[in-house]
């Protein structure tokens, strides 16, 4: 049973004018009551930073009976922290983040904003989603994606999610066939090579621009990479339990030796 | 087999000043070359962020022959990619961050600097091991885990570890009583407890800083805050796989009613 107007609080790393969350805005309104938490400008590669070398300033921006929007100077995870601890009075049912301009999928979990602010709320015991689009351009087209995202987060309204875990949902481009489904995935493998551009500014100073580019390393069956590809949504089970169960006990042999 | 004089790459997420890596860097020139690359200040709480949206410039400190020090104004993460990337010709033998002031047991790796830079090296591939001490303040007493320290990263020069983790080892504070061994451990269960200090600033307008507590959910046999709390060195095997692998067929099951 879902709650008449379950309360939705909705966030993203890509800042509150992004396309990605005015459309996911759009969508979440149809279901509930919206509380919106974003940052004032990109804050894309910030993964699960927190501030505290200086304040944080909310700024109300729609203040509606059922939708209310904020923008800060903070990280994703400095904007779950303060919609929980300040600015919202009653517990969301379901964060929302995204809906991100890019792949989450693989390693880029690790860098991304959009999907820390999601872990953020896992560990607060709320149920949580993050969505990415496979499409970094600022005029990405959102629309195929949202009947996807507004199924997704009905079944965890209604369902709820286990313990400990939030879900990473990427979603393929549509533009050339319609997306075919969604697989339950594991991450894949790949890395980022970056490249330093170097420069010299007019003090004769050194300075770097990080720039990158990601390399798959083969999409493994029943990886997010491998859905993506073959045209399925990838849903990706998220823990934040970073331990390597697995190693535990090889471990403990070898430091018995 | 250890070479004769490996090549050791130093990061942390305190700042090069921070007496943690200072002692770091003293053990570690006893063992190789070493190559410092760090934060010009304090990082805390930056996680995996990286720096895209200004240039980076790392400063040149010291030259000698076998120990090198830049410090950036990056984040930690962006240390081990300027040092990897930039500034060495060699790869590193291994990466070792830290030792930090301060805990990152328990949730606390998801916030900690120290250990995304160690995450970091081990999705390079290197064999890469973060330190800290459950000892927040400056003035740290650092002496007791240096031969700990320095065992561990032996260790791992001589047999490596294996592919996909990296090591998260936290050291007990040791002046009550002298430190007991080590146990591999997995993470405990803990949350923080933000509160945000509200005020007004000259011009009226609000704003928060973020301040918080630690909770330790209990400590459950073989976490990281149980072997702490009975005088033991944690050592965390740490993957970057955040995928909840348990929980994948379950749902599956969902997902295809």
């Amino acid at each position: 049973m879902i709650k008449k107007q379950p309360l939705i609080l909705i966030t993203n790393d890509d800042g509150i004018d992004a396309p990605g969350i005015r459309a996911l805005i759009d969508a979440m309104g149809k279901i509930g009551r919206v509380v919106v938490v974003a940052p004032d400008q990109g804050r894309s590669g910030q993964a699960h930073a927190i501030t505290v070398n200086h304040p944080l300033r909310p700024r109300l921006l729609v203040n509606k009976h059922d939708h209310l929007e904020y923008c800060t100077n903070g990280t994703p995870v400095d904007c779950v922290k303060l919609a929980l601890k300040v600015i919202m009075s009653e517990k969301p049912d379901i964060i929302v983040s995204g809906i991100n301009h890019g792949t989450n999928a693989s390693i880029n979990i690790v860098y991304s904003g959009t999907m820390a602010a999601t872990i953020e709320g896992c560990m607060e015991g709320i149920p949580s989603v993050g969505f990415s689009l496979c499409d970094f351009s600022l005029d990405a087209d959102f629309k195929p994606s949202i009947p996807w995202v507004t199924q997704i987060v009905l079944s965890i309204l209604k369902d709820g999610l286990p313990k400990g875990i939030c879900l990473n949902v990427n979603i393929p481009l549509s533009s050339k066939e319609p997306i075919k489904g969604m697989k339950i995935t594991r991450q894949g493998d790949g890395n980022w090579a970056e490249e330093f551009d170097h420069r010299i500014d007019p003090r004769g100073r050194d300075y770097y621009w990080m720039t990158g580019k990601y390399n798959s390393n083969g999409h493994e069956s029943n990886t997010d990479e491998w859905a993506l590809e073959r045209g399925y949504i990838s849903i990706q089970p998220v823990t934040f339990d970073l331990t390597a169960h697995h190693l535990i006990s090889l471990l403990e042999k070898q430091l018995s030796q």
